[in-house]
């Protein structure tokens, strides 16, 4: 089994890859909930819901958020009422949603909500919520806090930002059936995601942490040269002084990861990386379709067997 | 200025046609709110929003509720993911439930969110919820207490009711904006809804039964023969030991009405209602479209400059 620590976008990307590669009870993904919001009476939970959309092939592909096809007579509507919702929920999507919302209300956890609307979507991987504690990201950007969606949908990454916090994470734990999980486990992979906005929150968690020193761990490179593949990743860190390269993606996991997947025209950082310890897999990490991340799983999983 | 007691239906089908005969300011409508319910995180008012609808020119005139041309994307996704809907909400209707929900959860009263939903959908009417204290109708069938949708909807009206209770009206009170309409108002017309359901809520209200003796106050039945025009109002009139026709209407209206509309076919109830002190006025009530909605508005106008 391995396990994936997944934000949006990349990972569920390379998700969609995998779950081609490997039978679906060999796998198993703690999703970033660091960006779940409150939203016109529902609990969205934005990377949950990318990464199981993505397993259940009902993805949006272009917007890599949302399902397939969908429509916004809902959210139109609340427009001409006055009502502009941050997020844009498409209605199938709010379907989601709105379930969530009534199972959470009835008592259940995020993660026995999540594993009902993987068994109705007829997902078999695992997926889990990164806790079932309230850990939430706080941008501080001078003298204010935002969300993660106020500063990255609202705002549009505006302003240079000062701190990130993951406010309530001291307290917080990994679902104790995730715990399990990634105990079985062969290795865990931290997917393409964002490190400071996707990754870091998992990662603030103690117990993630722990098993990341405790696992063989294998970090995908969200960035190419200096580019994000996706996202505010490349700004944010800028703007908090790490260097927007792999090797600055790899400081953020220092101590964490056991080998790193750059992409080929990153060869420069091959050497630099392989001294520090980092075992370094040099291939193609843009996933442009799905046989590009069919491909990634496969050198990944090639990869892993050697190492 | 006229003041309207509403249900769904009927009534906002007279209102339909009133709205073509009189100024906005010059109409007042008092929604039934027993039958309303929180379903899937949202508050649904089914008759504030008719009687929206209808006036806003935008209900859906084959149901009666609901927008016309209304898709039923998440309801049907909700039913995917294995939640059933009770109401079947679509898709734009949704939207006003979510609007009112939060702004009730932001504090606002019931008949504040009304207005506010008027406002946004262009209605210049004046509607008002019966109340903004919770009264729930309850329909007690042998040992079971049920709400209205559950008997209407759920049972499709199945089984014998042994007694309709509006709970929580003891304590209610007309919203005061209305109350000074209503003290406005030349007449008070209870619209052709059903009595036990529709009106009854309204009149369990204590200011409301005064004004209906204060005021000059007609009555439209909803029954023509022994026939009710539309949902169980005959049903219910008949588990509960009333008579189904316009004189088992004006019986529950004792004391309360000074005039009754019923329909050109129901002579033979003309005579005893006029002896028990009660004027009549018969015409075609069976608004079968806009234009029949407006013959008889303009037939109740003509009798009340009369009477």
């Amino acid at each position: 089994m391995l396990t994936f620590f997944s934000g949006g976008t990349g990972t569920p990307k390379l998700l969609m890859g995998m779950k081609r590669l490997l039978p679906p009870e060999d796998i198993c993904v703690i999703a970033n909930t660091g960006e779940d919001l409150v939203q016109s009476g529902v609990h969205i939970s934005p990377d949950i819901d990318s990464v199981v959309y993505a397993l259940a092939g009902i993805i949006d592909r272009d917007k890599w958020y949302g399902q397939r096809g969908d429509t916004y007579r809902t959210n139109d509507a609340l427009s001409r009422l006055g009502h502009d919702e941050l997020l844009r929920l498409g209605d199938k999507d709010r379907a989601t949603k709105i379930y969530r919302t009534m199972l959470l209300g009835s008592g259940m956890t995020l993660s026995d909500a999540t594993k009902r609307i993987c068994e109705a979507l007829g997902v078999k991987e695992k997926v889990y919520p990164m806790s079932n504690d309230k850990v939430r990201t706080i941008v501080r950007r001078g003298q204010e806090d935002l969300t993660f969606n106020e500063y990255w949908v609202r705002d549009r990454a505006s302003g240079h930002v000062d701190e990130i916090v993951y406010s309530g994470s001291d307290h917080a734990s990994l679902p104790q059936d995730a715990i399990y999980d990634i105990e079985c486990s062969d290795a865990i992979i931290i997917g393409p995601s964002n490190p400071i906005t996707s990754i870091g929150p998992i990662l603030s968690i103690k117990d993630a942490k722990y098993f990341c020193k405790e696992k063989y761990t294998i970090a995908v490179s969200p960035i190419i040269g200096s580019s994000p593949l996706s996202g505010p990743a490349g700004r944010l860190m800028n703007d908090l002084g790490h260097e927007v390269s792999p090797l600055g993606v790899a400081n953020l996991y220092d101590g964490l990861i056991d080998a790193i997947v750059i992409d080929t025209k990153d060869e420069a950082y091959e050497a630099i990386l392989e001294d520090r310890g980092i075992k370094v897999l040099r291939t193609d990490i843009a996933m442009k379709d799905l046989y590009k991340s069919k491909a990634l799983g496969r050198n990944i999983l090639d990869f892993l067997v050697i190492n």
